[in-house]
């Protein structure tokens, strides 16, 4: 049975998922041993402390010019050990280029199925995945499980489905049959979807697997062999996501190469190289705004970035105020602010928050809102594993500074991870601004730091909200606001800057989460990158529509 | 009866068209009095000279600044003596961020039929146009009447087509409904294309109307406000499109400067001024490469280009030389070589031309392409006619240059043009190359000129069409070739320059022609430009998806 078969059903639900962007998930986000298998769990913790200190030899690119690997985990602060197989950045080139031919040539639908397959394979390891992520990116062991496992490859298969539409689009060929009065003039036509050429997907070290394997499947569906950098500090959670493709690849009769890993080390970095190289032609990447701002400024490439962003809550009037700062400090500790989408300015009038009980005063917020992150923080069941780790020390040394910038309600401190002694950690700040101090909230704070800005009124929160994501950039907003004139003022002001806007979330819904098939991540409408996963352009950037003509015979 | 409901049966129509491929045109291209009126012809020329040394009043957009004008007609060697409302730049941007508001918040169905009835309007007055184009561009009249009329409304139709489809490619909103377990998490979801912003169209000289109308169309179908910036040398075209476009406008009640005619000369150029405003976001651009490359090069703007390329012809092996070299011969003399499709580069192997009749030698070749042609031009009832005048003199002072550079096999002369005397002219040159001077071959030499580039064979020739594609650019390819198997070689090569190609054309359809509906004029992959008229792309990156949720109620 051809793969394409095999996995039509899949396809054919993604592609109806896509276009309804109601609820729909092909992988359970849940790490239920029902789901997942009884022993999935441990063999998945196993295999990682197998892969400790050792070569990862799972991947089927030959010809290791030398191995190297430089990853720490932000929960042991120890390094791991392991060593990947690495290249000159020429030879990483040649061997993708070799791919190339056999990849593109190679039809729609069987790199559909291959890549539905891989997918599907993967699925097996999400306990692998999850035990990768954790110790490289210092997520929660739920978030690593969910956001590097079912949440990404759905997101991969979102893009897979779409190139597939895309591809898909146009007739393969045509009639042409044009009446000139006497006679017709009659050609036959072909169209052809040409893949660009070399991609390279650069990853990130927080969310190596979920930002980065909608690009590679994206290109990969789309004909082009994908060249995947990790991120040095997050290399674990690729590597077997590249080595499930190069099993298939080969399994398959195609070239590994077609999905190749590229490994440096902090102190070699290697992206330039790859990314300015003539064949390279389609780069995606997750990471800082000065990177990103110079891949995208490298002339003749197709880039797609995600950078960084200010997010903002505008805080206008709430039906119950304790259920909103409850959400609130749940997305403000999630992953210790570590996500792209977290929270940062909390825009709230200087006469407080509307609610049924009436006006409660901008330091009843503060107060409250600072009491709702501590008893989560506090509470032994949620708190370190909501937190997490931090991954990069330079975030810790980050909040230190920040201390001076006004009134602390809530000052950052360690919290002890009774399963990681020696985790990496740090609570959620809360700081006072006001309104003209834009040189304090007018960038992104990245870790637990929260901004409460007080403004004239909401008119103004919704302004330098609006500001803010225009010109800085925002990859998610959250509004409480009832007024139905006032959400329309917020949703046009948001849209204009190419901002989503989460209203009134309250419970177990979060403005930090992007679901899959559902929300745009990312519009690429402000500079928080130009790219958005999923919507036509991630995939339709990726080939070229080129067409061939002659005369019916 | 709504605009929409009016044209709904020509937008659907016209969305079918995009996607089946075959030949659909929604404009007649004869200009028969049958079709478009008896006198319709008479009225168009009688319109024409009442615009000479006077006012153009027909537009809506009011307080003009100053009037300005500096258009000369190719045909008379004399000015046209017409003048335009202008304005600053500061003034013209802000009457079009004035106009953005109400425009963006219009249902995008109103949009569509408002956009649909004035190209219905703009039916009425081709034959205004096509004299119009004559006069600035120096076009054959048919060229002028097509080219401007009937098939740049068939384009603008498909953009409008374009984008109304993109623009309901997703829900307005959803039901999200999660089960988590015991409970369901239910969001309310919509989504909202948002327009990007000013829109600025650079209009050309040569096409001033067939290369702008689908960039005003499918940026106005997608909720931007348009400042059409025409060349200098070509105002009146594209005053009547912008005039027919106010007056459906302001007879809805929108605001003319919805769409703005920005008129400049050339000695007080405006385009940078209007380029660099942070208000524009998008710009559409026909020319030359250095203007060109500068526009992509301005931060945060999506940019839309076609430039210059060196399109090739590959001659292997014919069916009927003769019927093959008439076709090539029209190819090069139809509006003497003045489009960015016309054939330039004609690779042609040292043994020459496989033919039913035996192999035909180089110089044979050269010998009876040259004859050809010289049998159209000194056919009075034809030359004048297919050859049109010199748009610009400078493209006649080029041809001297070029006459040191290989063995002549046609010279360049002039060609008296019976209804105008003083008809700037210049009829083909035929020059011999030796594929070793590419410097002489490798950039786009425009205006009325053959290369004949003798190649070591036919592999040669297409490595070098392939090369200079992707180097230099290229719109157009032809390919004379028998044998499925180097038929495939030659698609395969071109399709990954991203030139599209036209194998074996004879009789009466040309290299030069793109059919709306059906070619995609330009494919964005290679140098000489980065957008196709019209791809999905093109439309898309007018607008951002930007999503809105909240618990569902």
């Amino acid at each position: 049975m051809k793969l394409f078969d095999k996995h039509k059903n899949i396809l054919d639900n993604a592609v109806k998922a896509l276009h309804e962007r109601t609820f729909f998930a092909q992988y359970p986000e849940h790490p239920s041993p029902k789901i997942y298998g009884e022993n999935a769990d441990a063999e998945g913790q196993e295999n990682f402390k197998r892969s400790l200190n050792n070569k990862f030899e799972e991947l089927r690119q030959a010809n290791a010019e030398r191995w190297v690997g430089s990853e720490n985990s932000p929960y042991l602060q120890d390094a791991l050990g392991i060593t990947y197989p690495a290249y000159e950045p020429e030879t990483i080139i040649k061997s993708a280029q070799k791919a190339f031919d056999p990849w593109r040539k190679t039809a729609v639908d069987d790199r559909t199925g291959l890549l539905i397959e891989a997918l599907e394979n993967l699925k097996t390891q999400f306990f692998d995945i999850a035990y990768a992520t954790m110790h490289t990116t210092g997520q929660g062991y739920m978030m690593s499980f969910q956001a590097s496992g079912p949440h990404a490859a759905d997101r991969a298969l979102e893009a897979i489905a779409a190139g597939y539409e895309e591809l898909n689009r146009f007739p393969e060929s045509a009639h042409w049959d044009k009446p000139m009065g006497k006679f017709n003039i009659q050609l036959s036509k072909r169209w052809r979807a040409v893949p660009k050429g070399i991609s390279l997907v650069v990853g990130c070290s927080t969310f190596p697997i979920w930002n980065s394997i909608p690009a590679i499947f994206g290109s990969l569906v789309t004909g082009n062999p994908v060249v995947v950098k990790p991120h040095p500090g997050a290399v674990l959670p690729l590597a077997i996501v590249v080595a499930a493709i190069q099993k298939v690849l080969t399994e398959n009769g195609y070239d590994p190469n077609t999905c190749m890993l590229a490994v440096d080390t902090h102190d070699e970095p290697i992206t330039k190289q790859l990314a300015e190289s003539d064949a390279v032609k389609l780069i995606d990447f997750t990471g800082s705004a000065t990177f990103g701002n110079y891949l995208e400024g490298i002339k003749h490439k197709t880039v797609f970035t995600e950078k960084t962003g200010v997010n903002s809550i505008i805080l206008d009037e709430v039906e119950n105020l304790d259920k909103v700062l409850q959400n609130l400090a749940f997305s403000v500790c999630l992953y210790s602010g570590q996500m792209c989408t977290a929270p940062q300015n909390f825009f709230i009038p200087e006469n407080g928050v509307k609610t049924p009980e009436g006006q409660v005063s901008f330091d009843d917020v503060a107060k409250r809102f600072s009491a709702a992150i501590t008893a989560l923080v506090e509470n032994p069941k949620a708190g370190p594993y909501v937190l997490g780790a931090i991954q990069n020390q330079d975030t810790c040394d980050r909040l230190d500074d920040l201390r001076s910038i006004g009134p602390v309600w809530l000052a950052s401190t360690t919290l002890e991870n009774p399963m990681f002694k020696k985790a990496r950690t740090a609570t959620p700040m809360v700081i006072e601004l006001s309104s003209s101090q834009s040189e304090h909230y007018s960038k992104e704070l990245f870790g637990p730091v929260a901004l409460l800005i007080k403004t004239k009124d909401t008119a103004e929160s919704i302004h330098l909200a609006q500001k803010l994501a225009r010109e800085h950039g925002a990859i998610s907003c959250g509004a409480y606001a009832l007024n139905a004139d006032l959400k329309y003022e917020i949703e046009d002001a948001m849209g204009l800057a190419a901002t989503p806007v989460s209203f009134n979330l309250t419970g177990g819904i979060y403005v930090n989460q992007n679901a899959g098939f559902s929300d745009f991540h990312v519009t690429g409408g402000n500079p928080s990158g130009n790219a958005s996963i999923t919507n036509p352009e991630y995939v339709i950037k990726r080939f070229t529509w080129v067409g061939f003509r002659e005369p019916a015979v």
